[in-house]
């Protein structure tokens, strides 16, 4: 498999003009070598470096510091190379310049994965070379994933919803947002590598906020209506799921939202296929929110790709013209929010195929009433 | 309080001629806002923007996305201010030159909290501001801790100590430095905001490793020796305490090193008080393993600040020459490694008042022998 993609990548570097490319994200680094970084983050400071890829015609060299190196002797088609500590710009600059070939002349980085001091230090310390933005280049051999990945995203889909389940079974009136985050936490650990983010668990109107922190203090009572936007990780590939649950009854207003909601997240599928715009999804659920006079009240995109990362391209938004391709997987996950209210959100994870799509999430969408 | 932070905040910015502080650091934003950031990290890439404060003498902006202006809006101080998103370089830099008092002419920003692309980027859009470089700023004002600090740090302190107490009544002959690490975990995070850093649990030769990552197969045996560094975090700031418990009687060899670290450990703490160099304070220690030949058995620096990040200044090592001042809080951590036996380590956290220091940590430091 990384053979593949490092013959994928050296094609593509070759049709972009790069004589080598740096490669400082971890999760591209992941992608191209199975090294799996250790501190969270998309971006590793010189100061505290973990590993670094370049990638040359007909060598690749992974950058560690003492840490890392017994375990880089492990990866396949790499060359470990020690970075003295402590490192900085120069140590860099030097160690790349003792191992581009001498005809290199451009080397590609990715500057949305370097520190301004670090990226800014390393173009000064080797001027020489022409340094080219080549983010896009290993994100985008990642923007289409494979049969083994969607493998992977739909086992870690599947884990999240038994992660679900487990919370409607075990959730009552009572406990707090955080002991629900922390049983989310706790499950997820037990049953897949962690959480893809740390588990939204709101109550009643906290739901309001699309990003909320649950609370220590905030318990839940009867009739309340609970938000669950949680993931699971399953070797490196994140879930993404949203469901709402009703402790009890939901009263008129809840499953007019909550149908309002569904009436839109259904027909933002049912226009996924290969060639639909990113934006023409978007406005699936933006138009039908807006019909009913509340398109303001749905503050964020429709959806966001997810593999490695758990924010990765395709974005569904407004503002986004490109159009989806067999491959892509991503969240459908519009929502409204009122403050004072509170907020319904439904977000299922969906893999592009030829035809259509694939759900990969198996969580029913009924709304949920429990008895308590 | 907040107010308080941000008097001196614009102080140091006028001493260091800045007209405006474009802060991107999510705990410098913390620390001056009391908004909380949910991605870890110390960098908000533009792309994914949390949020970010714009600091002028007579007003502070809050720049959010519109999964956060709600939560803005109970922040005192700040003034909420949308992104519209996709956010980019150039959507900040529009919405920061709208900001901008019309005289102000240099604006201060934080090299190592900014993507290189978005650094970069900010500047071109924005070139006709003068850029400067301005990540001591925040930082050196968290340097010294207000009293209502030393008393969130005091408590997090406290909460440790009785996870480690928790450990030591249940630990036991034939459990798993993973299971301990996980006990510790699920304790850290119902009684307080979870772990500072992922546990150290280290048994007999393993403990030889400063940073021993805890093995699922490792069982605890009879008279081993155990490591433990553990941390809470108490609404927002870090605990630090590391303690070693013997599953049994300590043999001879054990208590000496143990004695040697105890001694070095007194001596250090002995000696804090204002105008003590780091480095001297470093000497203390390191020179009492000299003294027995073993100063190479001590292979890390002799402490590090700590507050709402787990590694801060100032830092207690050979290199660093500045003088500790009343206000700052670190850690003393002395500790030998022998490759092949194990380590001893000892670490308690102080915080230096006007005469000398008040020790943070509360747990006894006799060698502890457990009946098994």
């Amino acid at each position: 498999m990384t053979e593949k993609r490092m013959k994928r990548l050296r094609e593509t570097m070759q049709a972009n003009d790069l004589d080598a490319l740096f490669v400082s994200n971890p999760k591209n680094i992941q992608y191209l070598s199975g090294f799996r970084a250790m501190m969270p983050g998309d971006v590793q400071p010189f100061g505290d470096p973990e590993g670094f890829l370049l990638v040359q015609p007909d060598r690749c060299d992974f950058l560690c510091d003492g840490r890392y190196i017994e375990g880089a002797r492990t990866l396949p088609l790499v060359t470990p190379q020690l970075i003295t500590s402590p490192s900085s710009a120069e140590v860099f600059a030097r160690k790349i310049e003792e191992l581009l070939e001498p005809s290199a002349r451009t080397v590609g980085f990715e500057r949305d994965a370097l520190l301004y001091a670090d990226g800014a230090g390393l173009l000064d310390a080797l001027s020489r070379m022409e340094w080219k933005p080549a983010e896009a280049v290993v994100s985008g051999l990642r923007l289409l994933k494979g049969s083994d990945e969607v493998h992977l995203l739909r086992k870690a889909q599947d884990i999240t919803g038994d992660c679900f389940e487990h919370i409607v079974s075990w959730i009552r009136p009572g406990v707090t947002e955080r002991e629900v985050a922390y049983e989310i936490d706790a499950y997820l650990k037990t049953h897949s590598e962690g959480c893809s983010f740390d588990p939204i668990v709101a109550f009643g109107e906290s739901s309001s906020h699309p990003h909320y922190v649950p609370a220590p203090d905030r318990k839940l009572e009867k009739d309340q209506m609970v938000m669950l936007d949680i993931g699971a990780v399953h070797e490196g590939y994140c879930g993404d799921l949203t469901r709402m649950i009703c402790m009890g009854k939901a009263d008129d207003r809840v499953k007019e939202v909550y149908d309002l909601v569904l009436t839109a997240q259904l027909l933002c599928l049912d226009g996924i296929r290969p060639g639909a715009a990113c934006h023409d999804l978007d406005a699936l659920c933006r138009d039908t929110f807006g019909a009913k006079g509340c398109a303001d009240a749905f503050a964020h995109g429709t959806g966001h790709g997810l593999g490695l990362s758990i924010h990765e391209d395709p974005r569904i938004k407004m503002s986004i013209t490109t159009n989806i391709e067999a491959g892509m997987v991503f969240t459908v996950e519009p929502g409204l929010y009122f403050p004072g209210w509170g907020g319904v959100r439904i977000e299922d994870v969906v893999a592009v195929t030829e035809n259509g799509y694939e759900n990969l999430t198996r969580i029913s969408k009924e709304l949920l009433e429990l008895d308590c």
